[in-house]
Order: C-alpha cells, then structure tokens, then sequence
C-alpha cells in the first residue's frame, strides 16, 4: 500500500504551547501514530542558554506521552524533535509536524520522508571522518527507507562533546577533536553535514582536517543541529517518490548569500509556486507549507562587497542578526512569515549562504 | 543659474571613521562648502545609550572645520547631520553626504534639495498641535526654496522634552505633552510627521488629542528623529524639480508593512530602476544611489496573521528586530545591504509599514 | 501537636532539571506531601520573555505529580510555584523547598510558615484598592494560620491584566486600571504589597492614586511577582512562632539603596548569623538557608549622589543590572552566591532599596 | 625639587562629556601640561564593538589640544589615555586624571607615578616571550624614574594582531602567536601581565607555551588593555616614594575570587582607611580617591562550588556580569560606585579574582 506523507504547521503561543498540536490531534486531522518528526521554531536566542527548545521538547513529550500510553521518554525516542531556536526580526514561532500513513490512493508520486539513525558514537569520532562516514551510510538507508527519487532536506541531529564524554575517552588513551565543547557543537555540524554530502555525492571523501575548515565542501541540502541529549546521528530525509502518494512536493536551491533572493524563488518554482512578481500572490503562499533555510553570518565580514557588523556585535549574536536577515529575505519571497529559518550553518551551503527547501500543496 | 544635487554614499569602518569623505574632499571630487546634510547609519544601538550617533557628528564636526575654517559649533549649525542608528541584520553602516552646487548645464529636471528651520519651540509646544503647524510651515519653506515638482522625502530633526525644560514650562505655570522625557521623542517625531502630512495635504488639521494615537494619520513621506541638542525642527525635502539640473531623480512608496516588497519595487521602478525577476542585477543595483525606509514592529503583534516576538524580547528593542527584517525584504529587492533603514516610525506610514525613498542614477 | 518548618536549598544545572529535589524525595530526607511552596531563582532574564519560569515550573509539576499521585494541574492548585528570573552577576540558580510537617518534639520556637488565598478577583480591581484589602485580610489569615509572633517575609503572587481580561470588564461597563497589560504587572504587584503593609500596619489605608505612584508608601517584608496564569493572590508567611519547633529562624531588614551592606548585617545578625569582620566566615555562611532580597535600580538614576547607566541601557534591562549588583553587594555579605534576588519592587522597599530576609540555622 | 601627584576622579555625564575637566583648568584646579595619564570608565559594552571608549578618547583629545596648542594626535601621544569600557550593575562612569608637578613641599613620602614605554613590537613579538621581556624592562623604567619603594598598580596598554599585521609578518617568513585577532587581545594582556611579574619578581621566567595557558602564573598588580592604534606597550606604574611629596597614598591585594570581600578590605585598609563595620563610613569613603580592580568569571563555572551563568549566556557577554558583579562587591566596602572595574584579567590576578588597588588621601 502507498504512504503518504503530511505537514501541518501549527503556530505556538510560547514555547509550551502544544494547544494547536492537541487540537489536530483531538480533532482527528491527524493520528498520534503517524507522526515521525517534529521541527520547531522557537522564540529564544538559538544560542547556548536558549532553554526554550528543551521547553518546547518536554512540553510536546508530556503531551504525546498521554496521546500514545508512552512514558515522555519513548515519545522522544520515536519522534524526531528538533528544536530551532531564534525568531527574530519578523519570523513566527511554530511547529512543522511530519506524518506518515498507509494510504489506499495510488501512488502518483509526491512528497516522501525517511528516517534512520547512526549507531552510538564514541566521543573520540565525534566531528571526524568516522562520524561523516556513518553519516552518509544513514542518510543511504533513509533514502532506501523512502524510495526516494530525489532528496531536498536532510535534517540531522547530531551529538555534541561534553566534559564526561571528553575524559571518558582520554582515561581510554584516545584523543577527541576538540577540547572546547562549545565548538565540538560547530564540528558535529559539520561532520554530519559532510556525511549528507558524501551520501548525496556531492563531496568525494573528506580527510579530517577539513571538517570545520575548508568551506567550500559542503551539502545544498543539509540541516544539522548538535544536542547534547543524544549519542547518535538522528536522520530525517525529504525528497520526492513516486512510490508515495498525495498532494504534497519538495524542491531546494542554495542561497550563495544571505541576500540570495532568486535562489529562494527558484526553490519556489521547483515546488510549482509563482513569484511572478517577486513575492507570491496571496493564493500562492497559502499553498506554501514549509520553507526550510539555514542563515550564518558570512566570515568575511562582507555582503557583495559591504561590511555587515554581525560578527563584530558583543550585544547580540551573529547568527541572531543571520536568522532576522534571511527571515527577512524569505519573507520578502513568500509573504509569509512562519518559515523555518535556522542558523550554524557550518559545510551547509556555501559560506555566508545556505540550503533553502520548500513544501508545496500542489493545488489548493 | 540652476541648481545641481549630488549625493555621495560613503562606507564607514567604525562611527568615527570619516576618511572617505575627507578622500572625496581631497581629490575634489566634493567641496565641503556644497555640503548641505549628511544621512548616517551608524552601528549602534539605535536606541537610547546609542553614543555611535554623537561620536560620528563629533568626528564629521571636527573633520569638516577644518576644511571650512570654522568652529565645529559652526559646522553642526550649518549643516544638518542626522545621525540613525541601528545596522541590524546585514545593514551595512555608511553616511549619505547631500550637496548643492550652481551649474552652468540646463535645468533639464532632476532631484532637488530643500531645507528650512522653524522657530524655537517653547516645551510646552513640543508634541502638540503648535509643534505640527510650525513643522508644515517650514517644510512649505523648504519646498518653495527648492522650487519643488513633487516631494519623496522628508527629514525632520526634532527636538525632545528635557527634565530641565519641563520645570521650566511648569516654572511659567505652562503644561507640557508628558513628563516621560523618553515618550517625548515619540511625541515629537509624531507631531513633526503629521507637520510634513499637513503640508502636503495628506491629512486636513490635527487635535493634540490624536498625536501619538491616531495611527490611521500619517505621512507617506515623512522621516523624522528626535535629538537632545536642538529645540527647533530641522527639515530637508527632497523632491524632483524641472528648475534642477542633474542625472538623479527621486521617487517613493509607502510600504504597508514590513515585508512589503511590492510597495519596495513600486519606488524602485518610479526612480527608472528594474527589479524585473524580484531583485535588482547588478547594473541596476550600480545605478540605486540611496534607499531610505522607517521600519517600525506592528503593535499589533502580527505581520499578516502571524505573531511576531519583537514588542515581547527583552533582550533585543524591538526597533533592532524591525530594522533587521525590514532591511533584508530592501535587500532582497535591490541586492544591497548599504540602506539607509530607520526606527521610530510614529505617524510615519501606517503601523507596522513606513515610506521607503528611492534615489536612483538616470543612467550608468 | 507542633508543626516545623524545613527549607531545603537545591541547586539547577538548568531551568528543567529537578533532580536534585527528585533525589531528596528518593532518600526520604523530604516527603511531596509536605511540600507547601517552591520558590526558584532560574537563569532567564526575569523579563516579559522569560520562560525559564514555566519550563521550571511544568518540570516541577510533572515530577512531583508522579510523587504525590496527581495530576500537574494539581500539583500546581497544591503547591505555591514562584520562580523569579535572572541570576546576573555570580548568582546561582536554585530552588528553595519549603516544607511543613507535624513533630513530636517540643514547642521551642523557630521559623513558620502560613499560607492563603484572596479571592478571585475581577479585572476592574486588580491594581486598585480592593486588590490592596482583600490581600491584607488574607495575610492576617496566613499569619493567623501559622499562629506568627513576628512577620519577615511575605512572598505574593498575583495576577495581571490580560487583553481579554480587560476586554471583559469593558464589555460589562466597568474600567481598568491601565489598558497597558505590560504596567499592569507592576500595579499588581503594588497593590499587593501595599495590602501586605496595611496587614502589618506598615501603613494606614491607600487611596487608588498612590498605587504606583508614590514611593514613600512600602511594606519592608513584601516579595511580589505576577503571573498570568491565576486571578487571585496567593501567600506565602514566613516569620517565627513560638508554637512552632524546629532549628531554623528568621529575620529581615530594609535596604535603603542598592549598596546598603548595613542591612544585610542586621538581617544576618538578626538571623544569629555573625558577618564579623564583613563576610560571614565558612562555618556561619553553612549555617544560612536562605536570603531573600528584592532589587531594583533607583528611579531617581543616582546611587549615593553618583550617576547609575541602567535606567538607559537599551542593551540589558535595567532589572538585570540591579539584580547583579545586589547580588554582589549580598555575596559580599555572605561569601555565597545562591541567593534568592528578585526585581520588580513596587510598594517593596523604598525607592532603589528593598527588603532582605535571611533564614538561618541556629546551630551547625 | 620633590615631584608630587594628583589624581582627579571626575564623572562623565555620557561618553564625550569632558566638562568636567574642562572645569577644572578654566578654575586653575589642574594645568593641562601636568597631566601624565587618563583612565576612564565609559559605559559602552566594554567588548568588541564599545566605541564609547573611542569616542571618549577623541572628546579629550579635542578638548586638551585646545589647551596644549597641540594636534589632539599629539595629546594622544603625550597623555597616556586608557578607556575601560563597561558600567554594568551600579558602576558610575568616570574618568582618574593623573597629573605629575614639581613641589616646593618637603619629600614627605606620597603616591608617585612613572611611565615608560618598550620599544615597537613586531608582529610576531606580540604575545610572546619577548614581548614579557621588553615589558618588564620597561617597568624596571618607570619605577625607578619614579624613585618609587613599592608597586601597587601597573596599567599596561598593549598592542594586538591585525590582519595587516599578520600578513606583513608572514610575508617576512615569520610566524605570529595566533591568526585570530581577538585572540590575539588576550595573548597581548596576558604577556604584558607577565611582564609586569617578571619585573617585580612575582615570578621567574615565562615559556611561550605558557602565556594565555597556565592560569597559576599572574600579577598581582598589572592591569593590562590592548588597543588597536598602538605597536608598543605604554606603561603607568602607580606606588609609594618617600622622595615625592603629597597627601596620597596607594595599597593594594589580590582578590582570590569575584566575592573576595576581606581582600578589598585589606586594600583598604592598607591605605589608611578603615572599613570597620564592613562598609567604609561616609566620611573615610570621602578619603577614597580611586579603586581600581579587575573582574573576570571564574573559568570553572563556579564560585566556591555554586554554578554561575556568566559563561554560557549568550545575550550578556560574561565580562559585563562579572564587571557587575565585582562592582557590587567594591561598592559593598566602600559605599561608593565610582570604581575603576575593568575586565580582561588575563595573567592579572588569580582565575576568577584579580588585583585591587586603592588610592586614598591620607586626611580629609
């Protein structure tokens, strides 16, 4: 039987508001069964002490746990969740809410997800090539998983170097690749978005010494975040299959910088939406389910040649001033303002740009 | 002999940095007796501990009397120099320099420059229905002197209400507007808006009562900041007038809210620029001389349906989130990042929304 | 048969971590059932965006309903939750437990604790007088309950103005105390202090006008802080009984400006603790439980004559650095740094000052 | 003829106020060709993009060239100008003016000040050991020009890498101690601490390959600050000499941690004033002309065992927490809040605590 995928984007009050999700759920317009992945936007500063993701996470988890007669554990152990935090400048806080199910519609081709999972890493592969390795063998059994004809997003949770872990491994003799654990986070990105591009084919190998370096191998499709909850890579592929069904489709661009207004059409367009006029028509964005881009500062201290001031502000953070950009640009796209937007973009796009998806209905 | 206005739009590496004007000095590419104004964006704040504002009219002051051979005291009154703070999001800091020059060409028609002060306003006056009808004389002032055609920008430096000046009123038995000398700047801004609105015949008269209420009054042209150092407005018009001679027209839109992009094209394409596929290419983008754009949060809390957090993050004004967004929808339609964007938008273009000024080169 | 008083102190590795209470309940050291109020010092920023509050509070809610076999609703109907936000400077977030049980040992005096409720109140008296009576005959209900000698602390929680609150009461003809629901947090916690005045006969009456307003009128034992999520007020008493056993007591002192180390002394030596040569040695800073302190920046933008910048920081709200500031002047004091600092003083302490309780150990 | 000092603590009401001084040369109080040196405390971010700090500078610069009838580059390179930039908490801007006259008076022993300064350092110099060598040699300079018997407070200015710097080096074929500019501020401080402890013996010699690492080995006098517009280090060295004459004197201790109360105490009393009862009384905190302290957070996450947040929050940078911390501490002894607290103690002090000095007249 095919499967069919669905999306439903529900905004949040605050970061514990899983009202919108309830309802949905209360209403019958989607069973708690299906649901595999939850991505979120939350309203904190995306940064270290952004508890609003954990917040988000265990509200949702309490709220399904009774849904799903699970314990809060085992929800989070089914569901991906990932949380991005950050909403500045105009961006809406919100849930996208992935789902699947068995479907008796013919399979006529559309949007379809994978999902899969790395074994446990040891801390000493974490951000290194063995870690990019098991990555991209993941992200081929996702796409196996899927039937998927194409890929557009890859999400990944990674993991991330904590002082345990760190003398974990050296009171094994072994040696991790950073001692900072703050930049461990940057390395893991990195990592598990050279793992997509390995698996995509976008990239050839990858020696060590490239991963948090060399900036000009990287993923138009990945979308990493590190969480210091998990040991393993957790996947979750977007693409298009023609062995699933319904009304949904997916396509991307990368954004060569964060002001890469035709790259963000061009995604439009390959989901069937018009810009025509450089921002959709009010139709048009009702039928835009989910725009998925990652904005960083670029290193340079430069946009076509002008000086931005992102990395040189001590008051607000560089991927802060990222986020309000891009959200920015994106909304001047779409007309709409609850897109996922997320920042530590490293080896996921190009410096200073990034990955851009879009999930279209394909008729109102 | 017909009048000719040029506009120099000059990087800075930091608010005190004023090499490049001193370089178009130097090479005589500028006279410093031509100056008439100088628009910043600097780096700061924007907000009410924004220093970068003063240290950039300081380090302009002392720069500039030395090449005039005056006081800087001299300087500041001669040429009007209003700082706007706040680079959020990829802004790019950088000063307009406005000058006027006599021309031997023919008045073929392009952009012209006004200026006029108004009285000294007594604090009692300041924010009320006196502060509006002063500020619509002089900009009627300014315009005349200009021999204006149509009117596409206005600034307006106003003045605010002190501790000093409210005892003082109150010593005479005089009221003022408020006692919240912070509120005072909105007042201020406000009347002085409406003042530009009564002028060009946008709104009929205005009671007290509706100045920082009414938010359906409005100028669709008007630019106004408040300053500590003045008690009069000081007022620049910019317009186009056949009487002018020159190879820059001027043109704008008003913006309904923040991710306006087709009101942002709609001055585009008045000032002779393309933004044909949504964005400007480059050569386009070579001939837009200055864009100029208030950025304001709706106090609604919502951009077309959907919350944004700008009116409830204590940790980023709100001002900074609206400059961020609003500066990346004007980059996303023009490709570039050295706009001039600026916040406190009260009776400045409806709520949420604000003019957007575009200045453009005729031809490469 | 005598009631006694346990407070136990629990570090936060993060706004959802209940661990450490988990464990004591675990051990037997402390049962759920004797739990009356948690007060929690969490790491947001203690302003409108702060969720660290909530997310504390469901991670409470959930852990403790599993204990006491209800449902997190429940628990929350049970227990008094308050958590103020921020822990500038060197403050360390934590939990203070405090617990009552029933003791076979002697009446020999010691800290006691009461607790009540007002009744639910209607938006048009919240802020205003009724809200000021009906909380002062609830504390000499909570005083009376814990049969009080003297009385050092009263922490209250009250409500606020919401939109559809007021909308509610304008739809039955009646007015609001403000229609800014931002102001109504700090009226309410006004209004509750001063009915903890009048309690105590800190004060006579309070006509409506003053509430807010005039800063000479304050209650030296009231902590306040508003919540959206109840419409009464609800008390918490701390002093000492002679009716009570135990090995704990308690006494307080009024700050009269933020650096006043002075009153801090006298409430630590009031407490039995001895700061001798200005910071209490090791073995007496063991002996203190808890200090209660409120901090606010002086409106008047002086302290002792000299200028302060937190009234015009647009960076870091003025809260934040008057809690980091009494932080340091309390951890001078004590040589510890988990101290209960809390901001929004209103009718709490003269203007820039504020109460300090201090609970204390008699012996090792 | 004996030399005696004089120090001026004026407050600024915003980062270009230089009426205060300007006052006391129009009244005779101070001669502009006395003063030697400049310290302020502006109320800038104190990091990166702190341009209080420069603009400040050039407010001083312009106002004494006026007075000197000199370049204000020339004051800049006679005037030892140090702009520590930071307020946070109570902390009071102001600025210390050190001025150096010949007396008729009688060597009774007083406060004296030297300066000197090393030679220009190569790029590759900076931050390393031979730029601790040429520092203490300099320091060896300016204590005996001084005559001084004792070293209570050295205030480093230091130079730091650009990237201009770093490629002119490597285009010679040498290496630099660091690519990363910022990094580069702290390896220039802390070698310059270092150097400062070699020259008065508080330690033996420095590998390379501890500068910026072995946090065991500091000054507990040095001050350091490193600035952009400088290649050498300038040194003021502030102590006691029985040949200069006057009513100053200077003490100084190292505070172990940011709550080190009893070792502001000592400072204190080292220079005659008594904190008797924990707080200096008004009449000896009158006597207090100058404290100067440096405040950092503690590298382990903690102070004596409790969790701070300085480190991990990412919307306040953590040297304006611990700023607001050690002011809140300073202000507890003395009473007052026009303390020199300035951040970035690298190699100054021990981890998490740092010098304190202390400037006092000997009588009122």
């Amino acid at each position: 039987m095919p499967r069919i995928a669905a999306v439903h984007r529900i905004p949040m009050r605050h970061p514990g508001d899983v009202s919108g999700l309830a309802a949905l759920l209360d209403a019958g317009t989607l069973r708690a069964e299906e649901i595999v992945a939850i991505l979120g936007k939350t309203e904190g500063n995306g940064c270290v002490n952004d508890f609003t993701r954990a917040y988000a996470v265990q509200a949702l988890s309490v709220m399904l746990a009774g849904r799903l007669a699970a314990t809060p554990e085992a929800v989070a152990a089914r569901v991906a969740m990932v949380m991005s935090g950050g909403t500045e400048g105009g961006l809406s806080p919100h849930f996208l809410v992935f789902a699947v199910a068995d479907t008796p519609a013919p399979a006529t081709g559309a949007l379809a997800i994978g999902a899969a999972f790395t074994r446990d890493f040891a801390p000493e592969e974490i951000g290194r090539a063995a870690h990019v390795e098991a990555t991209a063998e993941a992200v081929r059994t996702a796409i196996a998983q899927a039937v998927l004809d194409d890929v557009h997003y890859v999400q990944v949770k990674c993991p991330l170097l904590t002082s345990e872990r760190i003398a974990a491994a050296e009171a094994r003799g072994a040696t991790v690749a950073t001692h900072d654990t703050y930049a461990s986070m940057g390395l893991s990105r990195g990592a598990s978005a050279l793992g997509v591009a390995l698996a995509l084919g976008e990239i050839a190998s990858i020696p060590d010494a490239a991963i948090g370096q060399d900036t000009t191998l990287f993923s138009g499709v990945a979308s990493c975040s590190a969480g210091v909850e998990l040991t393993r890579n957790e996947i979750v592929v977007l693409g298009n299959s023609r062995a699933w069904s319904g009304n949904l489709t997916i396509a991307h661009a990368v954004m060569q910088d964060a002001i890469d207004l035709p790259a963000i059409h061009a995604a439009l367009r390959g989901a069937g939406l018009d810009p025509a006029g450089g921002q959709l028509p009010p139709a048009e964005a009702a039928r835009l389910v989910a725009l998925l881009a990652k904005a960083e500062p670029s290193s340079t201290g430069r946009i076509r040649g002008q000086r931005h001031i992102m990395n040189d502000d001590s008051d607000i953070n560089a991927t802060r001033h990222a986020r309000a950009l891009v959200g920015g640009v994106a909304a001047a796209a779409t007309g709409r303002t609850d897109l996922f937007i997320s920042g530590g973009a490293e080896h996921q796009g190009p410096d200073g740009g990034g990955p851009v998806a879009v999930i279209a209905r394909r008729t109102a």
